[in-house]
């Protein structure tokens, strides 16, 4: 890659020509600090300036040491995160707002676009049909190109979903299901195909696990995805432990993203260290490959070219800003993206639920009883401290978690709408809040695992076997 | 790994325990810069001591800051190399010795055990024949472990052999083939299973080279390889970019290697950088994997633990002191290995061959004719500068590459030593050492062109094809 200075700067990405600003700019210190010749200095800064002047043309930034361009701005395990910034990278995702994280800020910060009315007014146009509440309440707030899969949509071409799961632990909770109950939405409302990837290795290299147990916890993971109500005759679940052996163009997509990459590259975008397993440092390539229809030959008839949307949850964008940034240098288009919110802990907005904390989260296999203590016991309450007080003064939604939770889990608008005021206004207490919540919790839990009791091992190897989908191509 | 330093110290490799020795070093000095408490630094220190002592438990040496334990010193891009020190490194090799590379040292640096007439009589009373010339003549120079290999020989258990190749380029030379032949023999003498590896990927990421084209000349190659007299029933040839995408077991390996393997390992190692490609950077676990018989669970009936043995030119040597670093911490027997030296150019023993210089080597492809010009015309000379000083003198057969080629290629002991002989005293001139090698020469290529003939594109694939061979696990 771009070892010749004079090659074509306007091939080379944004974050390409950052490395090439940089190494230029250690070259000239290099040259002063050894008392280079003047000439060999004097040509050394010209050749800087120059690849500055890319650098802002390209990205319309000016070069600043240490700052990579915005659309790949560095989002490492905090330590180049300002004070009152949130922090959100694919391990971690922390806040001092009881609110939560500011979005319209992150926004700004991943450089991607805020899902806007005139969006979700075209989404409905091409779809006919209302929305789902998650794009209109704003849990789907951010995306990339989402406009592109429109136009592709109504120009009769075909694009296809991919979404995934890091199967960390047999227990799944209810916030683990946003971005598939969205997903199953898409893939009814736009009928395309779904890959949906389960990044067992991933698990095996970050956590204490064998190889056999990370695969264990992606076969017991996609019995909870199954359960949501995919079709398999639409749909392709895979395991990468196991697809990758089995797959004849996913390692291909992979190589080639790793070749794109270097460890600069993915230091800046997940703060790994000269310390990480040399299988952290290249397994982002893993989940890049996916979002390239050549990964699933077996669905897409070989073809090279067909559009991706990915929806997930924003803390996974820096994959797939990487991805972005690779797909035109390896001939690819790129993925589109759809970005939900977090789902909060019950114990407040400040950080995402977490698997391995039980009473953070309302667990898939949690009974009727448990739901109930949880919800009474922990879920934060934005109401006051004395009766009297929330009488008079009023609940505050934009903190109470039995809320959030309701504007995930409540698909009825104008019920929704009437908690709100009766909550604010002081005429709802916290305790008829959470009442709500558990009533709709109960049976919505209740449903799935008896969905989840249909999902025989058979029915999951259907779905993990590759194999052509009710699509041609 | 390893993030507690509470941890049982004697589980960790030696490298592992030189980076603990280094990290706690480094923080030592942090704490000291930084004014910390007097007790913190002193506790920092006295487990630095403790560290250090480990250290020397376990390796024998005493910890040297930027000197790694000396079965995995340093070998890369010639940055630690001492001043008269030869290069060696899977991608260069280069000493200023006209005789080659001093191998005796090598052996001191990397840690191996020399091939010593002890060890070439037990193979002979093993196997029950004369060893093959490349180990009596120390082509075959340096070894890891083979006496274990002939211990589990000696009690009936079985073990495979492991060699690869990277396919660069359509062209291979007569210097290509010396593992294969060697290789061939073992499988013969042994009677075993062979696999060898085509690591195209490796091509494609160090290369200017797409996909497909890497892909091509692993195929190309393959019909070289076979063309050396492979038994189908025994051998299993693999392209990774094929194989990987079919095989259960093959990237369980890789995972598993990348998992045990830093960044700052591989550094140390290959002399990777911040700006090489994560695919670089976990590259050498896929030239780990096959060295675990679980990589290919359609010969070896998935069982896990059979020995393997590598015959390899020492400059791969790095990736398998790797392999043999983590091997035990994923349960896995360590391969053995035995070393060849280098072919030398026809230029002179100070480099390899190269197969991107037409006139450094033979090719396989070469006419007769070409290969009498070639020899003529470049074949490094250790004559003297006239006939009279040469009959007068003789001359020397240490530096003389045709020497050194009939050494590599004429069998018959007797008539190799009177060849020397003559030339040494001034007997035989240049000219006419040259004629014997040419005469030596030209049938062999010949007839491997013959033989390569004979390969077809159906038999290549029943090679490429993964299948059980004719062994029983």
């Amino acid at each position: 890659m771009a070892d010749n200075p004079n090659c074509d700067l306007q091939s080379l990405s944004p974050l390409q020509l950052f490395e090439r600003v940089t190494e230029q700019g250690e070259k000239v210190r290099a040259l002063k600090a050894g008392k280079a010749p003047k000439d060999e200095i004097d040509a050394a800064v010209r050749m800087l300036l120059s690849l500055k002047l890319s650098y802002k043309t390209t990205t319309g930034q000016d070069y600043q040491a240490g700052l990579p361009p915005k659309d790949l701005v560095l989002i490492n395990n905090g330590t180049t995160k300002e004070e009152d910034e949130d922090l959100v990278n694919p391990w971690n995702v922390q806040t001092s707002n009881a609110k939560g994280v500011d979005y319209d800020k992150l926004i700004v910060r991943f450089g991607s676009s805020k899902i806007d009315t005139d969006l979700i007014n075209r989404i409905e146009r091409a779809i006919g049909q209302k929305p789902h509440h998650f794009l209109r309440r704003g849990i789907f707030f951010s995306h990339r190109d989402m406009d592109q899969v429109l136009d592709a949509y109504e120009n009769k071409k075909p694009f296809y979903l991919y979404t995934g799961r890091g199967p960390s632990s047999q227990a799944m909770h209810v916030g683990h299901l946003i971005p598939f109950m969205f997903t199953k939405w898409l893939q009814e409302v736009f009928d395309v195909p779904l890959v949906i990837q389960l990044t067992d290795d991933e698990k095996y290299l970050w956590k204490d696990m064998t190889v056999e147990k990370a695969y264990e916890y992606a076969r017991e993971n996609a019995k909870d995805i199954i359960a949501c109500g995919f079709d398999v005759n639409k749909t392709f679940i895979f395991s990468d432990l196991d697809y990758l052996g089995t797959s004849a163009g996913f390692y291909k997509n992979i190589v080639k993203v790793q070749k794109h990459v270097t460890f600069n590259q993915v230091k800046g975008i997940f703060g790994f260290t000269d310390s990480d397993c040399i299988g952290k440092i290249s397994f982002p390539a893993i989940q890049a490959a996916p979002s390239f229809s050549s990964s699933f030959p077996q669905i897409f008839n070989g073809k090279e070219n067909i559009q991706c949307l990915i929806p997930c949850a924003i803390d996974q964008d820096p994959y797939f800003r990487m991805t972005r940034d690779v797909a035109p240098r390896i001939g690819q288009p790129k993925p589109a993206l759809l970005h939900s919110v977090f789902f909060p802990a019950l114990q407040g907005a400040q950080t995402k639920m977490s698997a391995s904390d039980p009473n953070s989260s309302i667990f898939l296999t949690d009974t009727p009883k448990q739901i109930k203590t949880k919800i009474n016991k922990h879920a934060f309450s934005g109401g006051r401290d004395t009766i009297e007080e929330h009488r008079k003064y009023g609940g505050n939604c934009d903190v109470d978690v039995s809320f959030m939770y309701l504007t995930f889990f409540l698909e009825d608008d104008d019920r929704l709408e009437q908690l709100k005021q009766a909550y604010t206004s002081g005429e709802l207490l916290t305790g008829e809040l959470k009442k709500v919540l558990i009533e709709t919790m109960q049976p919505l839990v209740a449903a799935h695992q008896e969905r989840r009791k249909q999902v025989t091992d058979e029915i999951v190897k259907q779905f993990m076997t590759p194999r052509k989908l009710a699509f041609e191509f």
